[in-house]
């Protein structure tokens, strides 16, 4: 396979030439906007919602310089012509928006510091090995001990790379489990999100999940809320503990590449029956259904492929 | 001048040439530690005691691999050697460590992918001249409304480029004044940080700062707390809150680059006689002695060679 | 009236030979889960759902060994079977379960320290002269001022015998009044729940309660949601303030033992008249038609009974 | 080796018979005061000052009738005297109290309802096998996600044992190390305490533990400061975070049965060294020389005559 | 014009002369409740809401002694009679309502102290001159660093005249922007209110407003949610952030003497298209029209009549 | 006796003809700052540190005009010497400053609204007939339910009038004794002040009280920090929970007219020996000696001539 082309600012490079300067903002500030898109038999899902998403965060961030919301969406739409003839037919693949705020010097006032905002769009394999198996047996899902960064502070609904906070959180959880998925609780103790993906229990029929007050509005949350509409299933938002993911029925991650993920353990203990559960199983059929695509046949093959015989 | 060289993983670029992957961690996630030494005529100042800071960050986000302590600091002083020529002999610069987890791999067990980290080390003409003015006027210091990140979810203490939060407070102060410069409060209230330093209050006599409970344990905050003790003067580290610097006698930041700020407004109220005060300038003038440069004088230095006659 | 039996661990005991071991965990750490039934003419109510919860307290408690639930459900019955015929055919009585995790040392490994849970299960007369007259007049619903036990730290909905902090709350309003009835305050001022049981206020018809973040979810409560359903009463669960007691039209409590208990005073101010409100008179009148039991009737008749002439 | 002797409410029970009424409120809501003491070579260490702490308890607690402090130390010298003779000479014991507000009558009004407290006093060989390894190799110090009860919910000065939020974190860090031993955070995310001792690091030569604020006044606690005192230590209480004891040169545990108990790794790192530190050592050896005994030989004498050859 | 008569208990006094005595709790503890109620063509609006809401207001500040509600509405009226010939049919008036606790003496006991509560009632031109063209501009909405008073601290549905916190909230917005309008955050980031109003987004068709869990139950606030169900936009109460107005497609105020006042910048960023929405529009049209006064003209007719030519 | 005169903007009258405009900021949005002086034997007692304390708040307030600090001493010293004959040799005065913002218009921008500010100057007989029992015997303190407002929303710092909140805390705690004297705690559970002064309690010897950063900096908390210093009673400031109250040896509130006022029970509870303790006595002694004074005498002077016979 050749490798991708990745847009800079205007340029493409193949993926193992794209480089930055290591004093864009990005790097010495973290300051970066950011979406990851995927796609389904190389089909963009829902490419427009994360692009005017994008710009809800960048007009958040105030970055001073950005290309309009439609020329973004052309470039996007650029690489993925580009890209889109290296993967095979039954792959998909990441189409990652990151913009910086662009160069940046410590010593200059940053409001008067207008450089053109960095663009960085490229595209990456959908490599759901490391996730597939959950799709079957359902992950394990952990608590860590440090709290998710409250929106007073920086509101998670801002998708951004100053990431680190979640990054020490998925550590901790490590501690309990190398194949642990980590539940952040916000600064109340109530759940607010996975480190890249929104978190549901399944209780006596009806599907929660903790409101935005704490956590991205995932494009996938979404995506499952209107699915229990469409098949008639209760759903809602609101403040959820541990308790309620250790007493529920069923519980599962959303997040764009593996979609929906089952969680069958919680804290060491089993969620429900241990097992994926039916309304899991059955939000998850009526996303393939959507797209076309059996997503977890898909991730399950990628396994089966890569696991020496 | 030529370019300054810019270590990055053993190799040395000249600035305009320093470029890292778009898919190393640093960009990716915001994994970046990091350190800002500068330097008093060309002599770095407590660099040791940086880079011990940098080793404690490192090991508090579990980075997998990096080079030791000692080798970092000899790899810091290679640097140094090589650009110090560059500067003029009235000019100092800063010597910039930026650490990060090194590539990123969204879809793999962080745990388990154990990369070598990224290892950038530079220096920067240290540009004094934005600051300038404020050693004679002082600055005019003013609240954001959006909180510090809380110790339970990142702790400042961590020396970290995941400052996103902090740019977003900065540009809240510029809709006060495009001149201001931020004091964090916690999320109860209190006083937390400036963006990139301490603050201080001086009141009766007696020189206050918060506790490093939600801030950086400043090494130009220690280094004035230890100027305190030499000269005399009573100092202690306590909850502060906005009040405090209302009524305060003097105000100042501790930072690296500047050492030294006074504040002399405060949420467009005068701090004191609304001019630098007695103790402010006591301690940089001890701080001058103690380096052998004159702190302001040369700052202003710059900003009079930097102004079109 | 001859002596009830309690079940132990597999045997059974006059109620005043039941003892347990002063090294019992229950004892040792307050660590106890625990359920309260009552009976309507003999007939528990909701046995199942109380046995379902138990079976989540103990779940979320991690207790190593416990009987299975049907087992629980088995023993259950034969308590009362062997207990009923005490009790008067007008009288009704509590079934309580006591299971702890078993023998306690200190200085062991609890996690492998796998003892039996120590299961107790007994009956009591269901005495209801303390309450019985709140029927007729209301009780006086007063807020301590130490606040309810937050659900990141013990979630109430966990329902244990760690209960000191519900006592010292009922002793602080006792301070008020010797026959107030508390309602706690969650840590950030919102109502939360009584030391026993549920709250609810009804306003411009509507009947509110918290929602479960701080409060046991009921069973009491949760029949009467289920009764506002059938009676068409527009009914919530939300967060509420003092300020929504003082200005409510109706107020009461729900618990197992008493069902409703009508507050007619809230922190010595009249709740809306100041006497039994009409839709918490229409919501116990349904309850007892529900049971086939004048709820408040049994009550005062034993309140009657029970006082001298 | 024949039975203790346990005091029951003026009575002497063999230990193995030593029970309480399933209906004493210490079971029915863990309403219970208590304090342990441990001998040193059979003599009680600061036995008044855990009485005099018991005493507190019981006072805030709002016991209605209990025996006097003094009537309580003579009992507590004569269970010793009882009991002292069964221990061997170089094994030392544990006393216990645990207060008990007395029967719990659910349906009454607690402050009319003024039975006797129920007092129970024991004792039991101090076993030490279980810590007395982390003596030479240090434990692990692991922070749970759960939260200590603040003082505004139940102070942990008053030592009860309404306990399981300790036991459910104590059970939360065993999931990530089965011999871990926990640090609390409080709802702030700075230190609490550990589920029965106090923390404390060590950070350039100063020896630092967190205020009462959200922990026990521990009488070992009050020990170590004392010592620092006499050793010219430098020691202060002050609010920490995790990091503090991640950057730690070294941290370590006071509580009544091990006295001192290095901790050596924290949340998978190692403090300081990894292994046990000089000031740790000089406080345990300064503890040693006080009583008379050398505290970790005679846990690791213990652990050996413990272990099969 | 001659003055308006200002009742104050019991007696009329020509505006110019209405005093209270320095020694009023009023003037000395900020000890009153108050509403203000608008008239549309001198037909006041929702009086008796606004009388009901404060006696809510009076009840739970626990006064000794006031006039009955009824005679509370028969003063009104009374000063609305005297009042109206006084102004153009074109303009309409405030109904203001200060009743404060009485007389204030510091040494005595507050609950023996039952003076007769001040009241007074008058009526003032209802001068839109300020707001006018904010109905065709939008106003700039700014948040402040101070955050609202909690509920736990002093209820904001209790509608009273301690509100310098509000005022020193204002003027720090003022800071921002001389004609910026305050959105006050709750002490956890969430917004609450406006110091004189409540605060709406439409984001999606959907029209939002925080709860009244740290706000104002306001009368306007419930006239818009009730026009919205009359024209069947959806709408509903839920916690709010500041990213939920920057990414709003319209913000918009409401509070008694300009009914709906649009936001169309809020922190310096346009809201929505950056000026004035439909659904903004739509709202401010069915109020005109239940009224049948054309709200933003005659607001903005006096901003005509103001102007100098 | 004849009538004092008040000082109101450059005016004198009497008393009972004191008034203000109903359309004055302080009544209308009690936006009035405050002093409390006292004098001892008709000296004036730290009025310069009230005056000094004032013109903080006023700063804070952000009040656009005002009479110079020696303007405003030179007001007070002429309103003393014109009331002083009035008072009796043996009986003392309160002066007190209320100054408001000035006038009040709702409509306008309050930052342009720049109404001189009103100036009322007043002396009050030292009235301690209230107090003066608690000399003796010690008062009741109570905890009220309600929390005091955090200086987030408010700081307590600024000596202001808008006080509900302290007043309805106040009115909660007499709920449980008329004669009770209310501490109220912070958001967090510590202890914050009392409604008109602040709370110390003497444990081991040692005098604390909480910091002041939910507390006024009381000048009478001051002068006794000053005795403790020169007593060389050891004292400090730090976090207190209502434990530290109940288990204190003696406990004291400190206040412009009673100075200091001895605290022998707590919620209900006897605080020490249940009698004013011996450091209490101490401190009042050393006060009453520096002004020449017996404070406590006088009071109960008070008291004798105001009981009837």
């Amino acid at each position: 396979m050749n490798e991708e082309l990745v847009y800079i600012n205007g340029s493409y490079y193949p993926r193992s030439e794209a480089r930055i300067s290591v004093f864009d903002a990005g790097l010495m500030v973290g300051d970066t906007m950011t979406e990851s898109t995927r796609t389904f038999r190389h089909v963009p899902f829902r490419l427009r919602d994360h692009i005017v998403r994008l710009y809800k965060s960048i007009k958040v961030a105030r970055y001073p310089s950005t290309p309009s919301l439609e020329e973004m969406e052309r470039i996007t739409l650029e690489v993925v012509a580009r890209n889109a003839p290296l993967y095979g037919p039954e792959d998909d693949f990441w189409i990652v928006h990151n913009v910086t705020r662009g160069s940046f010097q410590a010593a200059n006032d940053p409001s008067r510091n207008r450089s053109e905002a960095t663009v960085i769009v490229f595209t990456m394999p959908l490599d759901l090995t490391y996730w597939a198996r959950f799709y079957e047996e359902g992950c394990h899902a952990v608590t860590p001990f440090s709290r998710a960064i409250p929106a007073e502070a920086l509101d998670p609904k801002i998708k951004n790379r100053s990431r680190l906070g979640y990054t020490l959180c998925d550590l901790e959880v490590k501690l309990v489990d190398p194949a642990a998925q980590c539940i952040l609780l916000d600064t109340h103790g109530n759940l607010a999100e996975n480190k890249g993906g929104n978190v549901f229990v399944v209780a006596d029929g009806t599907v929660l999940t903790p409101t935005t007050r704490n956590a991205l509005a995932g494009i996938s949350r979404d995506t499952v809320l209107g699915l229990c509409r469409e098949l008639g299933i209760p759903s809602g938002e609101r403040d959820l503990q541990p308790y309620d993911v250790y007493t529920a029925d069923e519980a599962f991650f959303t997040s764009t590449p593996y979609c929906i993920m089952p969680a069958t353990r919680f804290n060491g203990l089993p969620v429900g029956s241990g097992s994926v559960g039916p309304i899991t199983r059955r939000l998850l059929d009526a996303w393939s259904a959507r797209v076309g695509v059996d997503i977890a046949a898909q991730g399950l093959a990628q396994l089966r492929a890569a696991t020496p015989a």
